[in-house]
């Protein structure tokens, strides 16, 4: 029942790696989603070690991206090579948003398409896939300008299959009518490099980042997505990704149980 | 330079209907928005008068909708009924979330598509168009499952042109690639009632309601949209409607000259 499981460790933020790792053995789930910021802290080799030694699969690493920053291209080749590292297949790609004081969306859209261009041949010779991520439009402005799967497919598909990708993440999609016909689309164009899961909860907080809920609690229908993404050849993980200041201040073990209630009640089956 | 400009008395909250009048008379506008709830403190009738004999237009009536609120078919007849005693040529619906517990989006998008259908008779005899307003996917959980143009237009499709177009909001719509298809459509199948402009300013705050910014003050091209709705054959007023409590906490008169020059700065030209 959970053996396509995966915690993104972005849900349980304040959890040690090590107790992570410990918790998810425990707990039977095969897999986890990493962040660049804790594998460095904790060291790169280090947790490449422990979760390796644990018996653990590295599902993916977040995040590249930011393509407006400066110095962007040199971090995301090191973000590739700490995927390779961590044996990671994808690396999770969030594009950013607008330049400050720009009003053009098409432009910052296309410098995507270019930056991931640029990043294949370092993805391809590193053995890691690019996979970039739709975020839901309230996003646009700050934080990535591709707002839908349809854009994040019309972007990676001038680049191989192997090295570009697209996220599918059921918080930044659910509410489009058209993410259907996309998600088989990128199934039939072989895109689909990472699935992640989890809910929407009303009223959202200030800033709208950390206002997620763990699957079951909210209005997606996780269910649909994890049918579809199957129907659509996905046989990979299943993430469960939640920013939540409140699910944050919960102990670890108690936030995987009910991620792991929430897979089985609301995304399985 | 300012024919078509408009005032949605929402952008100026807490300034009395009678000064905001005055406000609109002196500064040379020709068209003022309203909302239910204010011309029901201060008087139908009474508002229509004040209005009509300041030679103001009042270019909409917001809203109607809510469709699923117990009573959603009476209180949308009374506020036909209200839009016509008012001489507006469109009542604006925002369409309702989802109903508590629902993950039915397709369910809900449906629902909103036999409402207008049974209220369609009803706006024909007032000759009062319904307006349905297609809202930033943020809200489609607790506000309106209506997301996109595209959808709206859908929706609208089955009934009387006369009796059923769409608004065009920048502010909802701006983060939509495909928008400016969907306008090119609306125009085709004349189905553009309204036209409202605001701006996108980050960071959002607690509810995100409440955090819209002044054309000129965010990243919206709000130009490209007026000369998008204007190819479509669009000729009606351009509505400035700004909800933020940071507009709201600023002298009626103050607000109304900075929309002017925003609208005057980044929409027409």
């Amino acid at each position: 029942m959970t053996a396509r499981f995966a915690l993104n460790s972005a849900t349980t933020k304040h959890w040690p790696l090590p107790d992570l790792v410990a918790g998810c053995v425990r707990a039977g789930v095969r897999g986890v989603g990493l962040w660049r910021e804790e594998t460095a802290a904790f060291g790169l080799d280090k947790t490449a070690s422990l979760v390796r030694d644990a018996g653990l699969a590295v599902t993916s690493l977040c995040r590249g991206g930011f393509f407006t920053d400066e110095g962007w291209f040199d971090d995301n080749r090191r973000a590739i090579d700490e995927a390779a590292t961590l044996g990671a297949p994808a690396l999770v790609l969030v594009s950013g948003g607008l330049p400050a004081g720009s009003r053009d969306l098409d432009s910052a859209r296309a410098h995507v398409g270019d930056a991931i261009g640029r990043l294949v041949p370092h993805a391809q010779s590193a053995g890691v896939r690019l996979a970039l991520e739709p975020l839901h439009p309230m996003f646009a402005a700050d934080r990535c300008v591709v707002s839908t799967l349809g854009q994040a497919l019309d972007l990676v598909a001038p680049h191989p299959v192997d090295a570009a990708g697209v996220v599918v993440d059921t918080y930044h999609l659910w509410w489009d009518d058209q993410v259907w016909a996309q998600i088989a689309r990128a199934g039939r164009e072989s895109r689909i490099a990472c699935f992640q899961v989890a809910d929407w909860v009303t009223p959202l907080p200030a800033g709208v980042l950390l206002g997620r809920g763990l699957p079951g609690d909210g209005c997606v229908d996780n269910r649909r997505f994890r049918r579809a993404v199957d129907a659509a050849g996905y046989t990979g993980p299943v993430e469960v990704e939640v920013f939540s200041a409140e699910v944050w201040a919960r102990p670890g073990d108690e936030v995987l149980d009910a991620a792991l209630r929430g897979y089985r009640e609301t995304v399985v089956g």
